[in-house]
């Protein structure tokens, strides 16, 4: 967390930052963290805010002894923007074919598949929020056909839109590749399985850059396996780094990259939270707070 | 090329299209052509317009006893959009170090390589023209520093340019990633070559979408065993296919592609053919002429 201090204190020189391991006693009145172990934060007697240095907040959530002050996250386009850099790499390399002129080359073998056009690729996004709109809309604009889907119904010109558990099976059956950026509360855990592959025409390709838990790995190496899942990019794994022999790292058509699909650049964090701290202070009401209760 | 005569037909009944295999008499007046052999346009008598099926007219050009009759050539804003979503996926590819992410996965290592933006990775593209400047303005709309290279001076808005052979050098002196686009001509032949991966910065990328005769081979694989070149995509081969055992298909860091970074569609090819021909019937300026003493 140490390279967080400089930018918070240029954003906001009058905060007393200090870096806390959680063994010795503290009276911060704002905790930043990303990964918190359980219980820490309840340590801290003069707690009145938690903010995360993350657009997701599942890590601090799931600390059942969480204190119940408010919790902020961080929103920033360009963090956005790095995201649907990361994501349309990867629907071009799958609507390009690029995994099979790839796997070609190692073959010494040239074969020209058809070109086909994006009209004729329909990419769904699971999670239409501040990353996943901003996706949705640069895909769009790339002639892909968009669909996505949310807990409540989203309007985004040319993008169809899918809402709620009874939305999720038909969104599923006319998407070729799948996104998920949701985030992980109670009810996505797990999400990503063999029940949700099934309903994808056969052949789909996967880009998962949620987290790590929104993901079944047997039955994704299930899926890949028969073909029913043709290719995946999965950037985020229960527990990070991924382990050196663990089978994703060899599962066929499978790319694995090490959550790096965006990251929040630690000016932005710092700003987000000297501000959200300000406006603590002067009893002002907080950016980007989280819904505890709906859990993202 | 017969998959070409239902969409020429499609788009002017009228004309009377035959295949033609350079062995009977044809009385033609339009040759509908990609690589003719030498002397086989100069054996029907009644030519009046030869058409090329794709942009670059170089395998026309080099038949000595080309006929002194006009040359056409395919122009489609969605052979454009295509060839721009190969080399957005190339620059994203190298932007984000998937290469390097990629070679990683084959150790099973774990390696978050930092985030940088766009604006700090400058694109150099070698020839502005119909292809060129779409995909400079796409890559500029992604945010990524976009710099140009032709023969005349070209405006194109946010995109520095360089002209002629006094500004080659400069240009290349700032691209970290180039990109040649490039119609193949005496002019432009071989130009990819030690002398010119020299002047780029050390570790800069080549995606090679021009004719395969741009580049040279073994300067391509010297650059690339020293680093001088960090990774590189070719696409196009001075004899297609590329043969197995080639040394181009096992090269370190290098991805050879089939000739694939843009088609245009036979029904846009049929319906340019169809339009010039009638044209020329009218006695109508053709359109999409090539100016045969430039080469391009
Ligand atoms: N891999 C990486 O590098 C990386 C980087 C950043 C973020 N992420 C992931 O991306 C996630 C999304 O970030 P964000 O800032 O876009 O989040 P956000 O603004 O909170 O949006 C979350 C979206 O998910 C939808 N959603 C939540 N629960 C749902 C459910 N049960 N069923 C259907 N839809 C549901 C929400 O629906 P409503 O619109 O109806 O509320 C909303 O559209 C993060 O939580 C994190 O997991 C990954
Ligand atoms: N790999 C594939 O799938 C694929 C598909 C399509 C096309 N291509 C290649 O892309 C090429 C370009 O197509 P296009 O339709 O964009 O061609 P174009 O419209 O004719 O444009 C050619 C560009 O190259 C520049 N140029 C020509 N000779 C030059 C020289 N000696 N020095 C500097 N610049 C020079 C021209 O400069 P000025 O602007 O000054 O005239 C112009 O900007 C084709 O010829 C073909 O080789 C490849």
């Amino acid at each position: 967390m140490s390279h967080l201090v400089p930018p918070i204190l240029r954003a906001a020189p009058e905060l007393d930052v200090v870096l806390h391991d959680a063994r010795s006693p503290c009276d911060a009145e704002v905790a930043v963290c990303w990964n918190p172990p359980a219980g820490a934060l309840a340590s801290l007697p003069k707690l009145r805010l938690v903010h995360s240095i993350a657009a997701g907040v599942d890590n601090i959530l799931s600390d059942p002894a969480l204190p119940a002050v408010p919790l902020c996250r961080v929103v920033d386009p360009q963090h956005a923007r790095g995201m649907s850099e990361f994501v349309t790499w990867g629907v071009l390399h799958y609507h390009r074919q690029l995994d099979r002129v790839m796997a070609n080359q190692r073959l010494e073998r040239w074969f020209r598949h058809d070109q086909r056009d994006p009209s004729g690729c329909s990419v769904g996004i699971m999670g239409l929020g501040e990353i996943g709109s901003r996706v949705a809309t640069d895909l769009q604009r790339l002639g892909f056909t968009v669909r996505g889907w949310a807990r409540n119904t989203r309007e985004l010109p040319g993008v169809a839109t899918y809402a709620g558990p009874q939305g999720f099976r038909p969104f599923l059956q006319g998407t070729d590749i799948l996104v998920c950026l949701l985030p992980l509360t109670d009810e996505t855990r797990w999400i990503l399985n063999a029940a949700t592959f099934e309903h994808l025409p056969p052949g789909a390709k996967l880009i998962h850059v949620g987290r790590g838990e929104h993901l079944v790995h047997l039955d994704l190496i299930t899926a890949l396996t028969s073909g029913q899942i043709g290719g995946a990019i999965v950037d985020v794994f229960p527990a990070e780094p991924l382990p050196a022999g663990d089978a994703l790292w060899r599962a066929p058509n499978l790319i694995v990259t090490p959550h790096m699909a965006s990251v929040a650049s630690s000016e932005t964090i710092g700003m987000q939270v000297a501000h959200n701290a300000r406006l603590l202070t002067r009893g002002e009401p907080l950016q980007n707070v989280v819904d505890v209760s709906r859990g993202y």
